[in-house]
């Protein structure tokens, strides 16, 4: 019994009340400060109230529309987009060079470089359109260069090719689902509450149409602060980034995505070396007797990545409750320093000292224990040596007859 | 010498030990609380004494079968599957609209919104399919629309084109590698202990086969909750979701994919605008005499996204340290809560306070210190003043001759 | 003014300070423990006064080069890496089987599973290369199999197939610009401080030229520990993993991408059933006459994703302040083992626990109520019952009359 009467009691730790203004204010300022971060940052501007999923599911489609003429020829989405599945990274091609008719065989080079005058001259190795055969050959009615054995007639992409003007009036348009899978939660960049027709007919734009998922090509290349014209040319790559931040314990019409533009490889624009985005690629054909023939494509172009991003909250009990029980025991932390202006710097520091620090040495133990042994034994004289000794000596009391 | 005593001194915080059933029932009750959320949710639920890896490193191969008939003709994988490479997107094409033999030029539109009487009434815009050059031609017996310059004939996608129904049947195997970097610990999803002849026959099914890799796509249209027909027709994005979250405390062979599966643009078929997924490409062709020509594909299908997620956790010193500790001194908040029913709601609230706090101030501090100095001057009498006045002069305590 | 004045108080705990040389060490020691680990571990080793921005932006942009040869045919960059967009993830095709001029039609199955005698042989379900039609055909002059509709003639896949074996020799270049938004930093892998000379003519050295964006394939295959001729042979995955962590306090110069290579899909070597990676595509081709013919190539190679990850640091104000909090009060934790000792394992615990406690009870309380009344009536007799009863009855102190 007195075992669960010893269990079932409740300690809490004996404090000392200053009544003193200048450390009452300052530890009142530190607590107010306290207060304030925990409610002001914690609670309302990270909203540590809330349960946050930053697991989004996206799916995004892009359908790029528009007619382009480049050399003559009127070119459509099926000729100048790639990948052609409308996935979340795709190419805008704006500058060919072709090379049409090409066969496997052997050609002289048609790179000066590798102009020759002997067969000695020519070694074995790689150039950049095909492996030497070691043979010195006629490339025109003066000069001579390398053998090579790859697709021939070789590429010429030292002419400078035209853009294609019209990609700046191309649009983008993206169709993107998202799912909060915390809280079930749906939303789509068409938003349910907007005009079927406005949706269909309207051009994005940052502030009169922020909502409106058809980009046209231009502006994403102006609103990531490029040069159309320098980018058609080089190539480069361009991030449409959607972002969903949004606060569920708010109405589901708030949850909007925010779009913004960047060029993603703009730091290599710095290097000398490796400048725009371009890469090859071929159309295969077949003659009749069977001898196949390709159509090699330099293609430089604006690439898209559109990237999807994002984190919702919700209110949630054990957040609450944990960032609550936080904000209290700091509030408790601010102690610390005002205990360090308390025992140092304030007027009576040593009396503060004495009352909030309790002395007890081994001596005084083992003393107090001899003691009360002597205690037991006299027990008419009234001998109190009080253990009661303060740390800093900053009065005597001694109690004695 | 008494400098160094004087440093290696333990502080620790003096306590009031109150003996109430009341208070003492509630202390225990609020600790028991603290610490099963601790052990209950901390360390049990939420494993606070793993260190958790969740930079999974993922590999994706894909293969689709089955043979479908579309146009009398028979598809096979190279056919309706794009791209081709295998990777972990990819499109199962479920119906066509062709457009064969277009050649660059100028012809009609065959739209009757740009149907005309004279060149006035056709501008210099885009339209679908081309760019009008302004004049006003001739498209069959009774109807003149107006001339486009474009890849002729155009498009016609307002016939309704039939499914591949076959494509309900056709199987898509998965295979993917995963890799915990921090434990250096791998596995895929074909399990190693599992008969091979059972993994190249068996097909998918979440209670039956939930570890076969191989999935029937009529299987995953329907566990993502569709109607195949219907998304078939239209097309749409499907993700399955492979979840590895594994506990590497335990036997590895508990470690398991699990699968889901969603449709990722759920939303956007609730926008009247934009429903389904499909794009267009084409293939080239050339003529003996070199004139390219092709052949225009509108496609609708099922996209699949195979998204990998997970992470693993295994036991950790740290974290355990820390939690624990978190998890002890979390045991002391519960005396926030005491304390304010012990001084507040207890019969007797205002005792438990004298007991409490021990009241100093300003004035107190100034009269002990003189006092101090007159005992020094008169030491024969016994006067002394205690400092200890309890804070809320619950009882007087004077002791004096 | 009196409320005021009360609201303007601090309270700090009474504490008991040990002189004993035991506790006194033991405290300073967990003390030095616990402020080693913080400034050690989270400070110096975690950089906790950092703030952390783990969301990089990252553009990829690849580029092959080399030349192969495959059945006495020169191979090019448009001919053997797929897709050819130059994005992260790319396939170096390495073996081909090629099954030229199919057309959709009818003939004999070539598997000799599916050899028969009579119709009734044969089912109507899919085989590997069409759907049965049901019918016994000659397959040749001694051998009779099943028809199939599909694309004829079937694809032999069975027939080893030579390697290309210069396929080692390629090299990747890879062009990455990284970003992180909160702190708005940009790099590149083409270090700017490097020679353009150097980046357009070095390969990748992990020890020799860490920063050098060439990778030659076979370098690539050997330090992911695999074998060329295998992977070639078979298939397979291979990451190329681009980490950068970031310590923005330093120069931006130390800010470099280190490159690390591992084969993704290892695990899956580990089964029987599905080895390596391989898929098929197919080019279109079309006769004068219109009918479309196709070369249907099985193509094994190596995929390469390029995978980039990182984080940066950087000073800030808040997580160092919040840091330094939890380092200060986790000084205190101490304290808890510390009480353990020297309440229970010290000589003299029990005249530490009679220090440290004092106690209350509800009688006590009720008691001193009923004397300080008592007191007040009678105020000449010096009745003082302490209320300070040691919670461990360790000496009795009682002073009375």
């Amino acid at each position: 019994m007195t075992c669960i009467a010893d269990f079932f009691t409740y300690e809490t730790t004996k404090s000392v009340v200053v009544k003193s203004w200048t450390i009452g204010i300052i530890n009142r300022i530190v607590q107010l400060l306290i207060i304030a971060y925990f409610i002001g940052w914690v609670f309302i501007h990270e909203k540590a109230y809330q349960v946050r999923d930053t697991a989004i599911e996206s799916s995004v489609m892009t359908k790029v529309k528009g007619f382009g003429q480049y050399n003559s020829k009127v070119m459509d989405v099926a000729d100048y987009v790639t990948p052609p599945q409308g996935s979340s990274v795709f190419v805008i091609i704006t500058k060919l060079i072709t090379t049409e008719n090409q066969t496997a065989g052997l050609c002289p080079e048609n790179d000066m470089k590798y102009a020759c005058q002997r067969d000695e001259n020519c070694g074995k190795k790689d150039t950049r359109y095909g492996i030497l055969t070691g043979r010195c050959i006629r490339y025109n009615a003066t000069v001579r260069t390398c053998e090579i054995r790859g697709w021939c007639p070789p590429e010429v992409d030292t002419i400078p090719a035209p853009i294609m003007h019209e990609a700046e009036n191309f649009t983008i348009f993206i169709k993107n689902s998202i799912r909060f899978p915390l809280f079930n939660f749906e939303k789509g960049n068409l938003l349910t509450n907007a005009d079927p027709n406005y949706i269909k007919s309207c051009r994005f734009h940052p502030v009169d149409h922020p909502y409106c998922p058809i980009f046209r090509l231009g502006d994403v290349v102006k609103m990531a602060d490029q040069d159309f014209i320098k980018l058609a040319n080089k190539g480069g790559v361009l991030g449409i980034k959607i972002g969903w931040i949004c606060d569920l314990d708010k109405s589901n019409d708030l949850c909007n995505p925010q779009y913004s533009f960047t060029r993603l490889d703009s730091i290599s624009e710095k290097n000398k070396v490796s400048q725009g985005y371009n890469f090859r690629y071929a159309k295969y054909y077949k003659k009749e007797d069977g001898t196949e023939y390709r159509t090699l494509l330099k293609a430089f172009g604006i690439r898209i990545d559109v990237i999807v991003y994002g984190s919702a909250g919700k209110f949630n009990m054990i957040p609450t409750l944990i960032n609550m029980v936080a904000a209290f025991t700091s509030v408790g932390v601010g102690t610390v320093l005002c205990d360090i202006i308390l025992l140092n710097f304030l007027k009576g520091a040593e009396q503060y000292k004495a009352k909030k620090f309790e002395e007890v040495t081994d001596f005084h133990i083992q003393a107090a224990a001899s003691q009360s042994q002597e205690l037991y034994k006299s027990n008419t004289t009234l001998t109190f040596r009080s253990e009661e000794k303060q740390s800093t000596d900053s009065g005597s009391f001694s109690l004695g007859t």
